[in-house]
């Protein structure tokens, strides 16, 4: 399992936890982790905190050279938000933990330069597959269905 | 003057009383404003509060038929995180002050299917020309460069 993939699991558990959506990200600069994250549409009553989108504002405000340098971890496909706040920071990598349960924008981001790697993780799969068979509404109103 | 505009400037000039970099924005559904904000990168070290951001998070949770009906005010063409917001939620429509100063995803927005109005407002202009003559490395910052 890749470590920083492990970490952003970690949050995504630290989500459910909390009885939110359980989707997490890290942030990662020269191999150490500068902000992690997950999904606070439950806890925090926010529409704009996906995981990857608090992993972001967590790291707080970072010059553009550090962002150039930057991998994102998150355990899900990231959505049109996640993947427009990714390229407007210029993070040139995307590490996903799956792709199954959600599709986001990775033609788009692939077209614009940005490195998208695949895990195709089982645990991140079965996170979210038990989640959303239990909470549809829930889950349709954080992508917007 | 648009009215709805007209209430995105005056939150792009509370952002610069602040201290702040003058972007604003409104969120409007059924000729209401249901979320209004600005940008708060100096004021809360967001990296993600764009002015657009903020209205929507400051309209809190709502349905896709919500979003659906909506109209996105903002004073500057929308960034790539704040499109990708819009394409999120399914907005069909974004007004522009202005996009002399930035032009962001407009183009990428019309592919997908959202109407974009720019207005050409010569108050929008002038606010950023000179809070960016100003405040190049901020306003750079807010940009990703």
């Amino acid at each position: 399992m890749n470590e920083f993939l492990l970490e952003a699991i970690k949050e995504a558990k630290t989500g459910l936890a909390e009885g939110g959506i359980p989707i997490g990200s890290v942030l990662v600069h020269d191999r150490k982790i500068i902000g992690r994250g997950h999904n606070r549409r439950v806890q925090n009553s926010s529409v704009i905190l996906h995981g990857e989108m608090d992993a972001l504002e967590n790291a707080g405000r970072q010059s553009a050279s550090v962002y150039s340098e930057c991998v994102i971890y998150t355990t899900l496909s990231p959505c049109s938000m996640c993947s427009g706040t990714i390229l407007l920071y210029g993070i040139p990598k995307v590490v996903i933990g799956e792709n199954e349960t959600f599709v986001g924008e990775e033609k788009l981001l692939k077209e614009r330069g940005v490195e998208v790697v695949v895990i195709n993780d089982p645990t991140c799969k079965e996170i979210m597959r038990s989640f959303i068979e239990a909470n549809k509404d829930l889950w349709n109103e954080d992508i917007g269905v």
